[in-house]
This record gives C-alpha cells, structure tokens and sequence, in this order.
C-alpha cells in the first residue's frame, strides 16, 4: 500500500502559494497572508483550481474552511472519509511551510493514491483551515474551532479586525464565505502534516515526527502597577518601580519553567511581552503589562507553573508595595493524539523506510480541536534550526517529500 | 531688606498660565504647554504683559528665551544684572508648578521689591528658557543651553520635531524669534526657584531648600539581541531570551544603584523604558532596547554605575548568549552651586525666619548650564508627595509665597 508522491509537483504548490503575499527577506523567503485579504483570496483559489484539476469535490463552509473530496469507485461514499489538511495563513512575514506543507502534503497524497491505484474503502477529503495563525480576527485555530464545535459560525463570522471589519464581511470581499458547517465528528479520523518548529527530528536524524501529545496552552495578562515618578529627584528607597517587579516577575517564571523542564522536558513557561508606561528614559516605571504562555503535555504541570506565577506576584505585592492583577484569557487543555492514527503513522514510516521518532507538539494546531471530535494525529517534518515564522523557516524539498509519503501511506492504511 | 510678597499676585499668575493648555485630568490640574504651540504662545505673551505692566523692559532672544529687565534709578544699568527664572513649557499632562513658579516667583520678587522700596544697585533680569522639558525639539534644557554657549544659536534653530518643524519655523509660528543671544555670562548671579519634586523638604518640615548641587545626568540607549523563537516549540534549554536578559540587567541596575545609595544618599539608576521585539506572548523574546538614566553628585559615582551596567551585559552576553550593544547619548557632569549665592539664599532664609535645609537636585535644571558661566544656585518649594510631572503635582500657594519670600530676599542682597 505504499505510494510514490512526487516532490517536483509538492514543491510547485507549495512555491506557488509562496508568491502571494511573498514580502522582501534578508534570508529565506516569506510572505505575509492574512484572512481575508488579497494574498489570502489568491491562496484560497489557487487551491481551489488544485483541487479541481485532481478531481476532487470542492466545498467551502460558512467560515471560509475549503474542503476537496476524493470520493474513488473503490470508496463507500457514505462512510465517514478520512481527512487530512493544514492552513494556508499566515504570521507577517511568516515562512512559507507553516501550513501549506500541510495542505499540500494531503493533495500530493491523495494524488499519489490516485497515481499508484490505491483503492481506499473511504473518501479522503483536503482541508485547508481558515485563519490558523490568528493574526487578523480570532487568536488562533479559528476555523478548526468551528469545525470542532468549540465556536458557532455566528460568533465567528461577527469577530472584528483591529479595522472593524467583520469575519463574515472579509470573506465575502474575498468571495470565500460557503455554506453550511465543516463538522469534524464527520470523519473517521485525520491527521495533519506540519512542520515541526523545532529541532528534536534534527537532532535525532529523524525523517518524520510522530506527535503523541499536543500541549495545553494556558495564557495569561499581567498588570504590575507601581509609582511613576521623576528618575531623579525620587531616591532609591522611595521608589515603586513596576519595571523592576516585572524583571522579577520575568525570571520567576524562567526558572520555575526551566526547574520542571529539567525533568520534564515538555513544559515551557514564557514572558513574551511586555509594556512599560510611561515608557521614558527618565520617568521610574509606573506600570508595566506582561504577556504569559504556559504549555504542557499535562494539565497539573501547567497549573503548577500558572500557580507559581500567581504565588511570585503576591510575593512581589509584599516586597515591593506594587499592585498586581492577572487574568487568563486563554487556556486550552492538553490533548493527547489517538492511538490508531499514531500507530498507522508510524507503522507507514517503517514502510516507507524513514526513521520516525515520538514526540510531542509544544505549538497549537488544528488538530487539537480536531482531536476532540474524532480520532486524530499530527505527522512533523524536519524544520531547520527549529525555526519559524519568520522567512528563515526551511525544510528541504526532499524531506517535506519524505513525510508526505509517510502522510500517503498513513491515509491509505487509515482509509482502507 | 526684606520684603513681602504677594501671594495673591504669584497666584493668579500661575493659575492664569495654568489655563493654557489646561487639560482634563481626575485628579489635580494638569497643564500641557510645548514649545512653539498655541498654548506655549498664550503663557508667553501673557508673561510678556505681566513683565510689561511691572515696567521691566522685554527683548525675546534668537531661540525665544524671554527676559523682562528691571533698572532702578538705584542701580548702575552698566552693571552686570542678577538673573532669576525658569521656565513656562511643560511635559504632556504635567502640572501647573514645574517651571512657571521659578518664572513667576522672580517677577513676584521684583515686584515685592518695587513696592517695598529696595534700591538695588545691580539690574536684576527675569527670565523664561525656551523648552526646559525637551518635549518637542530637544532633550531638554534647549534655550539655557544655547545661552551658556552650550549649543550654537543655529544649531537649535535648525533642531526639528517630529512632524519636521524646525525651532526657528515654530517661533517664527508664535511670534517669538527674536534677535541676538542671551548670555548667561553676562550676569553677576543667577538663582533659580523650583518645587522640589521630592520629598525631603516636607520630610524634614522645611519651607525651602538651598541646593548644594545639581546631579550630573548619563543616559544610556543597551540593546540586547537574543532570538525570537516560538514560546510552544522551543524547549527550555533551547531559548536565547533577550527579554529574560534584559530583566536581568533591570534589576542588576537597581541593585548596584541602592548599594551605593546606601552610603551616599545620592545616586540613582533606572531603567525608564524598556521595548521587546516581537512582543507577542507566544514569541521567546527576540530583542529588547533599553533605556538607562543614571545621576549622581560626583563623576565618580556615575562612571562606578556605568562600568557595572556595562559589566553586567557583559556577563549576560557569557551567561546567556546574547549579544549586547551600549550607547551613551546624553553625559552631562555634575554641577556645584556657587558658595555666594547658597550663603545669600540661606542667610536670606534666616532674616524670613522660615526653615531651610541643604538638598542636591536629584533632577536636571536650566541652572546647570547657567552655572557654568556665572555664580548660579537653586531654591526649592516644598512638593506634595514628591509628585511632579503630573496633574497631581501640588505646592500650597503659602509655600509658593514662602519660597518666593526667600528668592525675594535672596535677589535684594546679591543685587546690592
């Protein structure tokens, strides 16, 4: 049941979709796509005359998720397809693997199915998300949260940009906003190819990550507000300076992470913003806000780290007279991938002949919302240096071909 | 040779010019009065009228510096005069005392003066720098730079806004470029009235202070480069976090700061502003430029600041593995006030019979540059709660009169 894809036609999508919203990079290649906007509607109909062209049934839903059905004589067309997909978003100058090696990993698959006579008992549908990256209207996994149940179309469709323009307006702008629900409970089971933005399948020499769990996110606002006073005439011992409990603050949560992950390894703790007001040279700090991602494989370890970041602002309150306030906005439980879709990836990667590894996945995909409506998996190709979102994401062309035709060879198996 | 001031006539003065640019605030009154603009045209002209109807006699020089000369039949007009003022800009949303009352409190002095019958011998010259806050062309202390020869005449003209304003073009706007260049050499003696904006006058129950020294004033520009990663898929051990570092040099500043404040009172570092490059919670930190404000009393002490600031980074470049860069824009030493001028200030305190104690100005004054070219010093008012820059910024119009009763008395003798 193993398939032969083709690597010249995988990197010809992939390239071709690298055009639109491409932008001027020092290193690498990048592009800027974001919902709804005029590289995003180029994208989105390049991948519909794709599908097209490979025979598959294309739908596009409420919220802008484009679907491809390939529906061979060999299939029931009744029965639950098997699915596969990614996003074609992406970050401002974002890469231009994150996502499309991903959507177009699961056309190159099938087209390889269709190439090599595969004869699967199932439909097997693309799919390509709308607004992964959460850059314009929601903060993150937008379409696959719709297709998970989490958010209801009307919600969706009446999220606002920082313009006021509404979810539903863009994709009307950009002649993408279907009909009807993309439903995840519909498939007998997915899994999604993607970069791994990270370098454990480099560093073991491993052609293909099989992802075993994909990490809860927990984020959290901070405030730390102190007194903002004349940096000279206010002498040391008078002085509230929200900046300096918001170092504190910063290193409190770098070593409480890097404490657990010494013998974890999975869990990361991270400040990833921070404001300073009034923000002069010559003003003591009076407020700062900070911005705190938490992630783990385990839920106890996540609350352990949000517990300990609460613990160190009462502790700065008594020692240094500042006020605190922290919210949580953003907190999605862990999700381990399922059983059945690991196994079939991995027993397609022993006949593929590729070395594949366990690992999990420290980033948040579709697939964690997938996950919770049926029966799903994640598939890592190499990223070099572990990095992305930014123009200076690679993987080489042979090893983005190296995991689709594990993807293939996953899909065959899981959809006969 | 005491006289008695007015505390109505200072009053109505300040609350007048606190009327121009007023703006809304919840607390306090708040003013907000830059260089060149509407408001900073109304505060002027209205002084020009008060100086007018004191029978001072008004020239306005090449950057705007307006000085108001009172020659009693008393006095020699070939001598040189003694000098008293401030300034009439603000900070955006400052208070209502930062600089009018230096401005207000002379020509309140001289006008105590004319009417209690004191016969100088000197001219005594009150006087309104051009832009002490640096809010719109310069860094600050603009018009008594260029009148200690500091900065050339052209030079400052030619310093542009944001909006690409020149100086000359915003005066021409206003109505205040005049001719010729006011010369702090030219005076005998310059004592400058100020609120404290601190709280040792009111911590000790003084009504002014005489102050011994000015602060000299570094700032550095650090910037610290590491690498922007994403916050799930980049373990731990793997991040070069720049935001981490930077907190690190935050509270490495504040420590050696307190350690030397300590033992000598004086010195102080900050970190005033601090900017995070990508700056979003789920990015590791990519970049971060820092800004650092350092004053002391002594060289020796800025330069002991500097060098551990400098030392620090460079422990963070081992430590931690970024890169780091350190500018030093702004250097100005520190500056003795004149022994004549503290001895008339204090001895004139006495013969008022109000409590003055000895205090550094911890912040910067135009009396920095004045000192450099004639014997200049400085009185305090008392400020409520060390509060300055800000609508809350209050001095009780007993304590402006208090003060002013000292400057008063303080002008009297070293014109005589």
């Amino acid at each position: 049941m193993n398939v032969s894809v083709s690597e010249a036609r995988l990197r010809t999508d992939i390239e071709r979709t690298a055009e639109f919203g491409a932008v001027d990079a020092e290193e690498g290649r990048g592009r800027t796509v974001l919902t709804g906007t005029e590289p995003n509607r180029a994208a989105r109909e390049y991948l519909v005359e794709r599908l097209d062209d490979a025979g598959l049934d294309v739908r596009v839903d409420a919220v802008g998720n484009v679907v491809g059905r390939w529906t061979p004589p060999s299939a029931d067309p009744d029965a639950a397809p098997v699915a596969s997909g990614s996003h074609l978003d992406s970050v401002p100058e974002g890469g231009i693997f994150d996502g499309p090696l991903g959507v177009y990993g699961a056309l190159e698959a099938v087209r390889a199915m269709q190439d090599g006579g595969v004869e699967p008992a199932r439909p097997i549908e693309v799919v390509s998300f709308t607004e992964e990256e959460g850059q314009r209207f929601a903060s993150g996994v937008l379409g696959s949260s719709v297709a998970a149940g989490v958010r209801p179309v009307a919600d969706a469709l009446a999220l606002e940009a920082d313009d006021g323009t509404t979810l539903g307006a863009a994709l009307d702008e950009i002649g993408f906003r279907g009909d009807g629900r993309l439903d995840a409970a519909d498939w007998d089971a997915w899994l999604e190819l993607h970069i791994e933005q990270s370098t454990r399948l480099t560093d073991a020499g491993a052609a293909v990550g099989v992802v075993t769990d994909v990490t809860g996110i927990t984020h959290c606002e901070v405030e730390i507000v102190g007194e903002a006073n004349h940096a000279g005439s206010t002498p040391m011992d008078a002085r509230t300076d929200a900046l300096a409990a918001a170092s504190e603050f910063v290193l409190a949560v770098e070593r409480a992470a890097k404490r657990l992950a010494d013998e974890h390894e999975t869990p990361v703790g991270t400040v990833g913003s921070l404001g300073v007001s009034p923000n002069a040279t010559n003003v003591v700090p009076g407020s700062a806000t900070l911005g705190l991602d938490v992630r783990d494989v385990t839920q106890d370890r996540i609350e352990e780290l949000v517990g300990h970041a609460r613990e160190t602002l009462d502790r700065l309150e008594s020692e240094r007279g500042v006020s605190t306030h922290i919210e949580r906005p953003f907190d999605v439980a862990p999700m381990p991938t399922s059983d059945r879709v690991r196994r079939a990836a991995s027993d397609a990667a022993d006949r593929v002949g590729v070395t594949a590894i366990d690992c999990h996945s420290g980033a948040f995909h579709d697939t964690t919302h997938v996950a919770r409506e049926t029966d799903a998996g994640m598939l890592f190709a190499p990223s070099e240096g572990g990095v992305s979102h930014t123009p200076r994401e690679w993987t080489d062309w042979a090893d983005c071909a190296a995991a689709t035709e594990v993807l293939a060879a996953s899909l065959a198996d899981l959809a006969t």
